[in-house]
């Protein structure tokens, strides 16, 4: 798996996050992200000029939603078993795959950042509501038996939502306490405990990013 | 089905295609778009706001993409069959799910847009040349057989490039000839004549659609 800065990555996070929750082993290796080479690097690898990038044998994929498609086919606990809430898992999945937008683009993920509010504009808080209801009906409609998305598991769903998970807890916005146990629950898995360690380890600083205030 | 006009709906097209490609029957509600009430209405079903909206039983989905999973669930043949193949049509699918956004703004859809070009900016070339090189790269790789993407049968990747199909032609974009081929195969499918003749019968006008010189 070709990923980017685990501090900052977001998409590099989803399938490293789902492969991990599902048992999937894996090799990793890192671009670095705004280097000059970044863009030329990635090119050599994939068309698409993005990670994440899977490498499986003769297979190769770009596209965290994809990916996360790919080991569900391999590890199929990685979407509900009911239709219906498979259905809804798909959903929400490419809801964040090609939306809020405002959301992350004035709360870039950020491992590293200490939990600090930032005047957030009406985009971004339409972001933030719509994300909020999404968990909140999820949870009540689906959520029984555990604290995550759909229960007991941890998901492609959540896998999705995981970046989003850390700009509301990094940028400190007001949650229901409901979406906080979920996000508790999210950021306490080994595996994001994993990726967190590693992002503290990391010395690449993007200053824009860290410079959100 | 819940979709838009079927001249200016981009993202409606795509599981209406497939749907009738796959020959899963559905009857389908069009909510006007840029109406004072078109968000309000959706949000009334959906609380994401946005068309497409697929409902089958209990069962409510929005997002394009997702819906295309639906499908395949039921008809398999809307994903290749080849493993290798199928993880090349998700990530070309999830490609254009979230990317292409130059191409998108600059050149919206319009069926009934006569071919006339306009002057490109550097971002929506960038756009242009990506897709083109994808179409060439998966026609060579997985297209034998037939003149689709992934051969003699459309299948959600077509369903998901549908649209981009109708901006170079709309917008009467260079392409080679081979991309040519493909986009005439795209139109000339039965699917695409219904979605078409109907587009052509709507008399609502979006003006600074139409108005791209
Ligand atoms: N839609 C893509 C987005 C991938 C993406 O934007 N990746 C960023 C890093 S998080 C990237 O590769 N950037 C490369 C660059 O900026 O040159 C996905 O879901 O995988
Ligand atoms: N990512 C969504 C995009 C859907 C979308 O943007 N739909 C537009 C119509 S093409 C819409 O519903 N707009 C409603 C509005 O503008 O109020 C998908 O793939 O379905």
């Amino acid at each position: 798996m070709i990923i980017a800065n685990k501090n900052y990555s977001s998409w590099s996070m989803r399938p490293w996050l789902a492969a991990k929750a599902a048992g999937i082993g894996f090799e990793e290796q890192i671009i670095w992200l705004r280097q000059p080479q970044t863009s030329a690097n990635i090119k050599t690898i994939s068309a698409a000029g993005k990670v994440p990038i899977l490498i499986d044998g003769d297979i190769l994929m770009h596209e965290s939603i994809a990916i996360l498609e790919y080991f569900a086919e391999i590890a199929p606990e990685l979407w509900p078993q009911d239709r219906e809430a498979r259905a809804h898992a798909r959903s929400i999945g490419a809801e964040m795959h090609a939306g809020f937008v405002p959301l992350r683009k004035s709360c870039p993920m950020n491992i590293k950042r200490r939990p600090q509010a930032i005047a957030l504009d009406t985009e971004t808080l339409a972001s933030v509501e719509r994300v909020v209801d999404l968990f909140v009906d999820c949870r009540a409609r689906f959520g029984a038996g555990g604290d995550f998305l759909f229960g007991a598991r941890f998901n492609n769903a959540d896998a999705m939502f995981a970046p989003v998970v850390n700009r509301l807890h990094a940028y400190d916005i007001k949650v229901p306490a409901s979406v906080r146990t979920y996000m508790d629950a999210v950021m306490a898995t080994p595996m994001w405990r994993e990726w967190e360690a590693a992002a503290l380890d990391e010395a690449e600083i993007i200053a824009d990013i860290d410079d959100v205030r």
